[in-house]
């Protein structure tokens, strides 16, 4: 295969972050990517390796002023910014012929209006909103060969959107009454010195946040009529639970039909490389898919009264920093410039 | 007042587990209880304080043989067994005059037949089945005060029962279509030599269980069955979360009829000690009941679709050893002897 | 007891942080207590209850202003501030009657040159460090009991100290050469913003830090430089271990001369209510003293090569915020109005 | 290369432990590696992704009984069984061709009778002790190649002789007093169904453990002892710390003679794949070699007294189940048969 010579020239922006260092630790290692420059304002100059020690040997790189960076030379860059830095920036390096994938959420919203809202800033590239391909390449895995603008999408989204899009794409279970209860690693709110992700804060303790509205609500909806063809209802309750990666989903729907649940997500995923749909009676948990490009899925029907209950209940787990960040986006990499799509993700889950 | 200088004679069987253990570290301050005799056949001769540590200086007992005990000349035994131990042993106690306060499961079910498809086993003293009192004070206080033997409910029961118990009362909510997603820490499953929960397994991991049916689920419904007058239809998934104390219930509830939810929660709860209805808008976590005997409780309506939804999210903490068994027990024991039901329990939550 | 009626007017200044919410759940509970103000600048208006919900219930304070507050009228205010507040502040309260506790460091290194250099400020009030007493009951109960100024032992150093304090005096050991290898759960960095005590930074790892010289190696000096009536030599390396509570130190000393080391300890601590030396063979854990006043200790002779070593290794466990901080302050306002040495610390620590 | 062909035949005696899912972790992926069979008496028959789901498309074998398993096909069989099972099984595989790996203790202490008292087990085959050699590539490279039975050191040893061999070689230390104070994650102990390793025993707890004595204290003397030509004395004292992976050893020697001591370690290290000496002022976590074949080390020398100390402080690091066990195994068998050192240990470590 001519792709086994390929090599993609690649950028980051914002590496000091966790979605950052993981996208280090898979690019360094995959077998068509080459580090072209890695940016960060604050840290310019400072190797990479003496931030991240656990990348000496790995990345030789120094931490480079995005205003003096060639990133224009790369064929993809990925931001791994906070949200509303993107938006600025993508439009040059489109414009010169560079890729961007964005692991923040500024192209996530297709409705600029919604995004301002729940963002609480002026969207600054409207245009490029409109053009960019949101990357969930179990839906949209055609039109992210072409893409010039990757919304690689949320954590929260990729584990409760692979675990409802079969009930809400057959049309079997009541689409406005569906229920996301999410339980995520701290590493999901970041590497932002705030204190309640401090170790004793969120240690030995289990909290919901976000009850007045999450971010990943109106994200998760988009996606989710997009199947349905229509609105849906969703309550999305997030939860901090004390572990470092992971997000484990417990989704609920009202059957309205029915039909074999577990023959549907196994028809739904059987050629996705990173899905895997586990047999009857399984309980997945998360480290099973630890620093791995994995989302496992489990379909149940528990027991509600006297009889069986009309109440379906997927659970879904994911590594929010692989799956749901860093490793999809190599994975949306791989296909945005026809590299095998399993290229430099074949990591072994790390149990225990 | 004259309770001040009374003085309860108390034993303990099965002082090995967790349940035991803090038994021990309440009982062993409280102000109108003695400790007469923790027994364990496995390790009677040891001193209590040599298994346990943090009782030296606290607790001059050591454990003796069940056999030998004289549990006979206390005025209440608590049992902190495995199930199936207290049914063949309460019999006797009471015939003698002394209470029982049961932290297993033996008593909890009214049904025997539903109890013996439960607990794989038969049950000893169906007779006293009929004649125990379910020790959820904030429901049967009256009760508990006669109560010769009282089946202390289980850690999920408490938080989940706590929850949606006004809810249920009330009639405005769809009683057939609850859910209780419930995540406890691992102290819960006990002290027990297994390996799916030991430190290397569970830390650093996200996991649900019990997905083919929960020896908590009977319990739970049959005590919201009494509520409501009449059956009711739960789903309920436990999860394992990786703290060793905590249950977090995150309970759903569709809405039949609009009344002022915050309200009603308020009302119920207005004259219990040891259950705090938080203000509009709280997000209550584990380590706010850490170490201490309360149930808080927050209730939210969250957004569904465009509009507001018609599901109802209450949230429910409790440290699954004090009001979830130990401090429970307690509180059970003051109430039946006439006591300050507060006395013994006045501990502050430790946090961090 | 006259002393049973006492009361002592209570001033907090800066609880906000660890120690602060410490001092609070146990000032709370203490029988001869009344908390007067909290101060806090930043939250002025807040109630204490909305930080901390723990304190729901068993603390009714707002945060007030410090520049309004009224702290004069206390009989004592406690110090729970970040290094070089106190020192500004302490010496008007003294002047008005007010006796003064410090938690952090401004009060405990004599040398004022010395404190300067570690601090790296300006000492406000060396006229106040000269009058100061050093807290640690075990040392200087008698000097406690009229101090104006209380210079509250780091949690290091006190776990340190009471671990070498016996050897130190014994002569029978070699004080040049002294080792402490030093463990400490993540509250100790305090409640601060800080990237490096994120819980996904600080769990699931382990480090060493303070390598280049860390601000508890001067006062552990000069603590066992009274006790040796000499200069000594210790090498002190403290460690980042993923636990919220705890201090573990592993302490080596070479002896000169055989004695009964055990019975050295036994006598030393002998009627110390909150020193606990272990019988031979014992192994401490830092749970064990979980949130309470405690110190336990053990002492071991290891194999070293063929023969018996001549290095002796101490343990000693203490929860750091509370024998390591609030508790042992509070132990220390105790002596110093002549209250019972144990009242309000009676807690039995927290297992599992 | 030739080797890029080549294909080694490994067969796995006891893969249901931690450092046998290790093991499968790293072998599935290894360019140069056939799993042919993967034994257990217990679980014969069951898929072993069925017990390790981490290993779903990964791993298509299933568990084989070991009396009927044709490990004798094998080019290389490792034993990831407890202590006391290679010793009776790899007289016959060696006797047949196949070469042993054997990650337990059965032969890693030369003389017998110091082996059988600290394992507390007649020894089955002596004339294999003799015959072994010990698996620490730093050290034994060249005798490696040629091994029919190699000895994989445990986990403490590695960490503690690779931070102490530069200095005991050099003869700038004083061997007859050296103290290694480690700690361990918990995986360390194995996935065995023990009480002390539960997760609510275990977390949120630090404490010392094999005071007595523990079997890693001979095998770090014995290989000690050759590098100094002479009987070194040592104090090793293990901690088990709150956290799955990991070991951090922070060693002390009291130096003798003044010398580069960090040139020391660059030097001897130099062209060492897995052993990373950092730069001066270094101070390593273990999260930075997490699931990864590495030894990260730094050399302190920190104060002592008011002058610089004579104690030299090494911090070494290294994760137990890789370098400290499987991974380490791995490196001794692409030295047996010839391969690229580092085939298929090329993991980045996974931070966070």
């Amino acid at each position: 295969m001519n792709t086994m010579n390929k090599t993609i020239k690649v950028g980051i922006v914002g590496g000091t972050g966790y979605t950052g260092v993981e996208l280090l630790r898979i690019l360094s290692r995959h077998p068509h990517a080459e580090l072209h420059a890695v940016t960060s304002r604050q840290e310019a100059g400072l190797p990479v390796s003496t931030m991240f020690p656990s990348l000496r040997g790995q990345v030789a790189l120094s931490f480079t002023d995005p205003e003096k960076s060639p990133l224009t030379g790369c064929d993809v860059v990925f931001f791994a910014t906070p949200n509303a830095v993107a938006m600025s920036q993508a439009g040059a390096l489109v414009a010169n012929g560079t890729r961007v994938i964005d692991l923040s959420a500024d192209f996530r919203i297709r409705d600029v209006a919604e995004w301002e809202r729940w963002y609480k800033a002026k969207h600054a590239s409207p245009e490029l909103v409109a053009e960019a391909v949101y990357g969930l390449p179990e839906v949209n895995r055609e039109r992210i060969r072409t893409a010039r603008v990757l919304a690689n999408p949320g954590c929260y989204p990729t584990a409760v959107q692979l675990g409802l899009l079969p009930l809400v794409e057959s049309g079997a279970v009541d689409v406005e009454h569906l229920i996301a209860d999410a339980k995520s690693g701290v590493s999901g709110a970041g590497r932002k010195a705030e204190v309640h992700i401090l170790y004793a804060e969120a240690s030995e303790n289990f909290s919901a946040y976000g009850m007045a509205g999450h971010r990943h609500w109106p994200e998760i909806r988009q996606g989710l009529a997009v199947a349905a063809g229509r609105d849906v209802g969703l309550v999305f309750i997030p939860h901090l639970t004390p572990m470092i990666r992971g997000i484990f989903a417990t989704l609920y729907a009202r059957v309205n039909r029915e039909i074999d649940f577990q023959k549907l997500f196994e028809d739904r995923y059987r050629d996705e490389p990173f899905v895997d749909v586990m047999p009857p009676g399984s309980q997945p948990d998360t480290r099973s898919v630890r620093a791995a490009n994995l989302c496992r899925l489990a379909v149940h029907r528990p027991q509600e009264g006297s009889a069986r209950s009309d109440t379906l209940v997927v659970l879904s787990v994911i590594d929010n920093l692989v799956k749901g960040a860093a490793g999809q986006a190599v994975q949306n990499m791989n296909i945005m410039f026809g590299l095998p799509e399993t290229a430099g993700l074949e990591h072994v889950p790390v149990v225990p």
